[in-house]
């Protein structure tokens, strides 16, 4: 819990934080550090008949621009290059058990980013998917097979800048009514964490291939030491 | 890893998976099981200015409805209720390494509804809440104190219908060419999951209030039974 006493100021009217604005965060450490720490993220398009989609994709940040890539025929990809977009990133920290249903609540963090995709230049992209395997698996990169041409022309690389990007955060404790708290009901916190399982060699891998050290990703070797401290019922 | 050698079918042609569809799954059973395993979601709406917005959210499924609350100021809920919405859960399950950096990929579960919200009347909301917080932890909305008149009218309810679900489901092994399988390149699946830490009690908390066993979620209490086997580097 970090006390923010004064309200920071939005960098755009629609990426404003409404719901619970002293949850909110517009400094770039923030942001960044939300972005570092979760490489799932929802991107939010408009489709040609108006409606919203939203698929789950990776994300990975480089300086202060978000990139994603996929498939060149993918369908979310042009309707983000088309029209504006808007790109989420969560986690869920925890769960806030409160005395009344009223304040329950969840302990998270999460990043929105509002604006436009642009395409990353073909001669960029090979240098742009090598970041991006290296931010989640450091040094991978100069190990694997080289990337061939026809797969870079199949995949698109895209980046937004984080101009319009916004944080909310809640790690407060449980915010129940005063006078409920010397109610006879457990009330607490529950922290959620994401932790690695044990590698599983592929099939086919030839005997004697020794397994690198960063097949555990790097997001998850920062989370679980900050969690040291919460992982005790994970035996039972 | 199951064989699905059918093409099924989607339910309308905006929920149709375009891309990888041999992942697409349009049966109840498995958008169930995916909505029952993940509470977070992302809900996305078009906003008056024609963009796109994405927030976090939290859902839980009766039947075959997903249901959703929050403000009744809420200018997401607003716009869902005013316009088509998008809801989409996801699981990264897991992180594929390859050979190549093109093969790369993540294992994941998600769930992508499109259609409207409809908002839950009144009289319903009490029992709707009460659904969500058993939901999560089961039995503990009999033990809170009761819900007051002032905390249903500032809260919405809505709900989605599941005419419109999509899943998209990746548990297949490394899919590296042919070609690339005798390298000497580490290759495999690095399992995730979602624990629960130990729980940390209010610091208000009168003496003697003994935690209920409800307070580790009842959808990580599954993940981990499945998981059994994929927990050896927690401790590490």
């Amino acid at each position: 819990m970090t006390d923010h006493p004064t309200t920071p100021s939005a960098p755009s009217e629609r990426s404003r934080v409404r719901r619970a604005p002293h949850k909110a965060r517009y400094d770039r450490e923030t942001i960044h550090a939300i972005l570092d720490a979760q490489p799932l993220a929802h991107l939010g398009v408009v489709l040609h008949d108006g409606s919203p989609l939203v698929i789950p994709t990776l994300q990975w940040r480089e300086g202060d621009h978000v990139y994603i890539h996929g498939s060149a025929a993918s369908r979310a990809l042009k309707a983000a290059l088309a029209r504006p977009a808007c790109l989420t990133v969560s986690l869920l920290d925890g769960w806030k058990l409160a005395r009344s249903a009223f304040h329950h609540a969840a302990n998270y963090r999460s990043v929105v980013i509002h604006g436009r995709m642009e395409k990353v230049a073909e001669e960029e992209k090979r240098q742009k998917l090598d970041n991006m395997i290296n931010a989640y698996f450091p040094g991978r990169s100069a190990i694997l097979r080289p990337m061939k041409d026809k797969e870079l022309k199949a995949t698109l690389v895209l980046r937004m800048a984080l101009d319009e990007a916004a944080a909310k955060v809640d790690d407060l404790p449980v915010g129940d009514d005063e006078e409920d708290l010397n109610l006879p009901i457990w009330a607490g916190i529950v922290p959620l964490s994401t932790v690695p399982g044990e590698p599983r060699p592929d099939a086919h891998l030839p005997p004697g291939v020794p397994m690198p050290e960063h097949v555990v990703p790097a997001y998850l070797r920062t989370n679980r030491r900050e969690n040291n401290d919460d992982v005790s019922l994970r035996e039972e």
